[in-house]
Parts: C-alpha cells; structure tokens; sequence
C-alpha cells in the first residue's frame, strides 16, 4: 500500500495545507487535539527521524518553528507543543516522519500537563546512567 | 534569578550527562515518564524553538536523533516520544530550550495514545484553514 503523506504532498489526497517550501510541506491534522493542529512533514519519504539524514531534520524543524509563528499569529495561540512519534512502540502510525505542531490557548482542555505528572516515577538514575554510558 | 540549564552545562549543578558536543548537551531528566528520559538542551541560552536561530535548531535536532539512537542501543528501547514543549501556556516550565526524549518500551505504562484519544476532537477544519490562510 502507497504512503498516503505520499500522496498528500502529491496532492492525490486533498488535505488543508498551510505551510509549503522546496523540502518540506504542512497540513491541518484531520484527527485534531486542538485547533490549527498541524502536522510538519519532509517531501522526501523517510520513516521517522531515526532513519532520517541531518539535513532532512534541519528542513523539518526549521519549518516546525515557521509554522508554530504563523499559527500564533493567525488564531492567536500562546504556545506550542511539538511531538514527534518515531517508532510503532512509540505510537506512530503512519510510517512517514511527521511532526505535531499542536498550538496551546489559554484555558484550553488538552490536559497534557495531567496526563505528564501521572506517568512521572521515581527512578534509579545512577542505574540507568551506568547502563547507557558504561 | 539564574537559568538553571545554563547552571548544568557549565557544570555547576550536577547531572547525568550522556551525550555533548560543540553545541548540545543531553542529560537525564529527573522527573522520568520512563528509564532514560533525556533532555537535549542548547548550550546557547534560548528560551524556546519560537526565538531560536536556524542553526541552532538544527544542532538541538541532530543531537535527538543521535541521544534517541544511543538510548535504543544501550537500554533496549524500542522508539522514542520525542516532545518540545514551547511557551508557558504549553507548560514549558524552565526557559531554555529543551528537548523530551523518551524512551519507549514494549508493554511500558506510559499511555501516551489514551491521553491523546481522551482529547482528540471533531472541528471544522474548513473555517480553521481560512483563518489560516485568508
């Protein structure tokens, strides 16, 4: 089966871009958090950015930050939250690298901050340091 | 009163440093959502991806990709959330720029998809594009 981010930056699939330049294109997500949900993708099929080439995630999160700009600019967001899913494991669906630009209103119900403070453990960091640099 | 990240990557305060460069240090975050949580922060201090230069972002990215990869290796993991949280509406708590990597692991509890089910909703992308665009 063809990737459909594929056909979006094609334009086989309509989609409601926003933001376009020569690497990089973005679309309202149609599974939205909140509104002006956007996601960031490169033109150049690449899964996630582990897979990714340097110059392939330079493009991406140069136009994350102009994108996060235009959408506090035109629907008037006070902040952004991005997040980027690289992996199955890690919930990504579509196994083309793309980047959530979600803007924050004030009072707004994404809750994401309650969702953090419930999954914060107490953890033996000098373990896992010794695991990751020994 | 002073930025404590700058206070880390001068060494100042103690961390569990696993990765740096010319620009970039990533070290464990002390509040985890899971074993190896790290955050990439710019040695330049900038507040956020919002008021950060190109190569700067380009630096801090490249690094995620590089910490993400050096995570997976040493602890098993098996995709990572990688997250960027911008402005104090969009509960960035310290104001420099930071990077979440979090490891994620086969049967791990952190329920990241429930939440952003729990909140995921139906709009008129049509009217959001237009105050977008027009």
């Amino acid at each position: 089966m063809e990737c459909i981010f594929c056909k979006i930056i094609r334009g086989e699939i309509k989609s409601y871009k926003i933001y376009e330049d020569e690497h990089v294109v973005a679309f309202l997500d149609i599974n939205p958090i909140n509104p002006g949900h956007t996601l960031v993708v490169p033109k150049k099929h690449v899964e996630n950015i582990l897979d990714a080439d340097p110059e392939t995630i330079s493009h991406v999160f140069i136009a994350v930050q102009k994108v996060a700009k235009l959408l506090m600019e035109k629907l008037g967001a006070k902040g952004v939250n991005i997040i980027h899913n690289a992996g199955r494991e890690a919930n990504q669906e579509i196994m083309h690298l793309h980047v959530h630009v979600i803007p924050r209103y004030s009072k707004d119900d994404i809750k994401l901050v309650d969702w953090w403070r419930s999954v914060v453990k107490k953890m033996d960091l000098e373990e896992i340091y010794r695991k990751i640099i020994g």
